[in-house]
Parts: structure tokens; sequence; C-alpha cells
């Protein structure tokens, strides 16, 4: 069972009270893929420009990624820089260089077209659409969106997501599209728009999964130290979406069991808890599927009653 | 087996995005003693001016609670009165007027000497100790403190809370007693002040129990609404040492039973909920023991994996 991942690929600079780094491998389809890699075969769609380095190349193949999809344009690679506050709940943006990014316009390889996992990374809502419409065959379909999209391009947005299956947005985002403040009436209206599973990721106070039928909630893994959070939101889609595809679920067939649905939002919390103990991508240069089954075990043994 | 309850009886103004009241009962030992009532009984200790209401005596005494220590005074009540922020996380004192609080010398009734669980809500440190001081045979005894007495009266506070088998704060209360924003740190550091058991609350968040060889987290309950939070930590405070007197837990026969300690952190979670559901004590007006097992119940289905 293969995962196509569409989004960015980006070299970041981060600036967090434990230190600072001018460049690194970042950006949303890398986080989601390294995440998801761990539990199903992982196919990406993305653009970098000429500048993209082979070490970087290297770190993905060795996690087993597809990169066939991963277009190389002359020019230079997506830029963003950021700093964190001290407590790393607020972040300001210093620089966004969208370079080869602005002219992204996914193509998707012929072998990618009939896989039955898609995860559309935080881009423009049409371009999420447009690939969604090249695929034949999907058994589950779901995404980010960030709030410019919700602000600026709510009624590409509202078609796009309506085709989904699941959204995953944090809870700031959820409150600007629903247009509620009480997140369980934002799960209600947000639910009214198409996709039959949501999840409010809440950052350091975890994440609630929603559907008509009810929810379940998870508190944040309790981290030491929080070196880094760049990308721990996108690392708990992909663990989220790649439990779910390493399962094999298929909800055409009827509903995706509660378990599945409850085990994949544990261990996309465990994949975000991960990427926040290093800077950038680092923790996945030696994270192991051992280490990410026994964070699953703690998880269970801190919250069980 | 009885618990005994010191603290403020009070009445408060509070006003919330859902509406105002200019008068009601409130005080930490009123949320305390409601709460804790569903599980077992209680006694309090707290001074009141004789302006007090019998409506409000009958309250408390409706829920069974053993009013032998409440001490009437020539004077008025304590009162207090704050104003949320929209989000209700934040509130603003407008005013507080101690009145016949500000000469609270707690006097425990012979009765009540020889109980084995006590609870000492926020008042001065060296009141909270001169109440332990009276009371012989404790099984358990631990308490609640404020931003006010950490920084003012830290080696009075250090003092007493080193006599305590539990403390029950808020994270922001943690990070101010530790010197450490980690939770995780913040907390190791509070054992060693000499409490075996830790619970910071955190609001909407839920709350995390350490103890030297472990925690338990617990995400906040997700109401449909948030009438007003005033006395919600109160109210987890009496769901929490409730539920162990009533269970007749005695940690000087060894530890306390992990699953014990569990329940009683989703009980007080449970508490607080219905705290605030309704504006100040409003809610425990109606609610039954029933109730507060088929919010545990739903606890456990919101939560488990």
């Amino acid at each position: 069972m293969s995962l196509v991942v569409v989004g960015s690929v980006a070299y970041d600079g981060v600036e967090t009270p434990h230190g600072k780094v001018d460049r690194m491998l970042g950006g949303a389809c890398t986080y989601i893929s390294l995440a998801a890699s761990y539990f199903t075969r992982v196919s990406i769609v993305a653009v970098v420009g000429d500048d993209f380095e082979q070490q970087d190349v290297d770190l993905l193949t060795e996690r087993g990624i597809d990169l066939g999809g991963l277009e190389r344009v002359p020019g230079k690679t997506f830029f963003w820089a950021g700093v964190y506050s001290p407590d790393m709940n607020d972040r300001a943006t210093l620089r966004t260089d969208l370079n080869v990014f602005a002219d992204f316009q996914p193509k998707l390889p012929a072998g990618y077209r009939s896989q039955p996992y898609l995860l559309l990374g935080n881009i423009q809502p049409e371009l999420q659409r447009a690939v969604r419409a090249q695929m034949n065959g999907l058994r589950l379909v779901g995404g980010d969106t960030m709030n410019y999209w919700i602000a600026d391009h709510r009624p590409e947005l509202l078609k796009t997501i309506a085709e989904w299956d699941f959204l995953l947005i944090n809870d700031s985002e959820a409150r600007m599209l629903s247009g509620e403040y009480n997140l369980r009436r934002a799960a209600e209206t947000i639910l009214g728009m198409g996709p039959h599973t949501l999840v409010i990721k809440r950052g350091e106070y975890g994440a609630i999964l929603f559907r008509h039928d009810g929810h379940f909630m998870v508190p944040g893994y309790l981290l030491q130290q929080v070196f880094d959070p760049t990308g721990a939101g996108d690392c708990f889609a992909g663990g989220f979406i790649g439990y779910l595809a390493g399962q094999g679920v298929n909800p055409r067939d009827g509903q995706i069991p509660h378990n599945d649905l409850r085990r994949a939002v544990i261990y996309g919390s465990v994949m975000g808890s991960f990427c926040c103990e290093k800077f950038g991508v680092d923790r996945f240069r030696t994270l192991t599927r051992g280490e990410v089954d026994a964070r699953y075990l703690e998880f269970k043994d801190c919250t069980d009653f």
C-alpha cells in the first residue's frame, strides 16, 4: 500500500531558545514523508531548485521514500526562516522566499495515480484539488491547510475539502474556518463541510479526533526538552496517515475501524513528539521503528485508567 | 471516612462573556467541599460574616456538609469580584475585600481533629501549617497555594508543603515554584520539596499527576459551552481528594494504589468540568452522583485506545 504526499520541500532557517540553524532541510512534504515512512511506502510530489543537496536526497532515499515525483528545476529551493518565542508556542516568520515553489504545478508520475492513499500538504487549494483529480482508485484522501487560504481563498478551499475524507488542522485554524470558538461546535461545523474525520492539533496540549459519532482526545507527550517544534504538526499528519495506510484501511468498504483511527492519532502524536527532540529533521536520522513503538506504549501507560 | 476542608467561604461577583452575577456564593472551601461531597463526608473550617445567607447554609447542609467548623463573626463575608477575558483563559480581579477573612484563625472543633483526610485550600501557609498541627491520625494531607505565597512567602510555603502528601497547583504556579519552564522538570523539582504526589492543573487542557515513579495525563473534558470557570480548579481538588477519601486510601500502610490515584484525577476533572457549566456553584444544585459517574465513563470512552 503506498501513500502519495504532496507539498513543499524547502530549506529552513530556525532560531529557538536552544540554538540557531541558518539553513537545513525542511518543508511540509519532507516532514510528512519522513514520519509516514515508518509505517508505509511513501511517494512524494514536490519541486526543488538546482541548489538541492545530495545529502538531503540521500536522507529521503535512505528512509525508502520514492522521489520519482520530486521535480528539479533551475533556480533556488523554497526558503523559510523564523524565530520562536521563549516558550516556543509562537513563532514569527522572518523570511519567505517561494523561489521555484512559486510556479509549482504538481505533476504525478503515471505510477502514482492508482495509489490508494493521498496526503495533501498545505499548498494552494486549487493545486490540492488538481492533484486529487489526477488520482484514481483512492481509498483515503485528506490534508492540511492554513490561515491564509482560510481567510483569503475560502470558496476554493471549501470546494477542495468537500472532496476529502479527513482534515488535519490546528485549533486556531479550526476556529477561523468554522467561525466558532468552542472546539466541539467548531468541529460540528467543519464536519458539515465534507470530511467525515477531523483532527484538531493543539501543539503541546495534544490532539482531538472528531467524527459524527463522537470524539477521541489525547494529551501531548510530555517532553523533557523541546528543541525545535518546526515540522511537528506535519509529522503528526505523517504518522496519522502513515499508520492508516500501513493498516490498509479502506473506508470505501465501510467505516474505518475506530481502533485504527485512535491508534493513528497516537502514532501522529508520537511522531510529532520525536520531531521536537532535535533541530529540523535531525531526529529522523537515527529514529527506529522500535523507538516509535516504545513511545506508543508510553502513551498508553501515561493515559490509561 | 471524613474529609476536613479549610479555606475561604466567600461571595463573588463574576462577569464572563455569557453573563454577569453581582453576588453569589463562592470561595475555595465552598467549591472544594461541594465537589468532595459526592464521594465522602465533608467537614469544613472557614469564617463568614453576619451577612452570610441562610440559603447558602442550606445548600451546603443539603449536600451533607458538616458546618460545625464554620465560624460566624460580626462583619462582612470575604468578597471577590472579577471579569474574564473573551476566551475565559484569563481573568482580571476587580475587587478583593477580605473583610472577616482578614483575621481568620482556623479553629478545629474537637471532633475534626482525628479525621483522616485534610485538604488545605489556598490561604496563608502559616495558617495551613497551624491547621495540620491540630490534626492527629492523618492518613493523607495536601492542598493548594497561589502565586502570591510562592513569590512573597516562599520560606513559609516551603516549610508548609514539606509536610504534605500532595500538592495541587496550576501550570504557571508550578513553573514559578520550581523555577523550571518545562513541566516535567518542574515536577521533579517540586517532588523534591516534600510531597510524594503533585497534580498540575492546566485548565481546559486537563491535568497531569506526577509521582517519583512516573506520570499520568488526562486531557480536559470538552464542554459544549463554558459559562463560568470560577471554582473549577477547586472542584478538581474536591473531586480528587474526595474520591481518595471515599476509597479510604491509606499511604501510611504503603503506596496509594496507582489505579486509585488515576481515577481520582479523572473524578477531579469531572467535577471541574461540571463546575463550568453554570454560574458559580449553580451546577451543584442539581448535579447527581449518577451524572458524575456517567461523565467518568465518557472520559474513559473519549481517551481509551
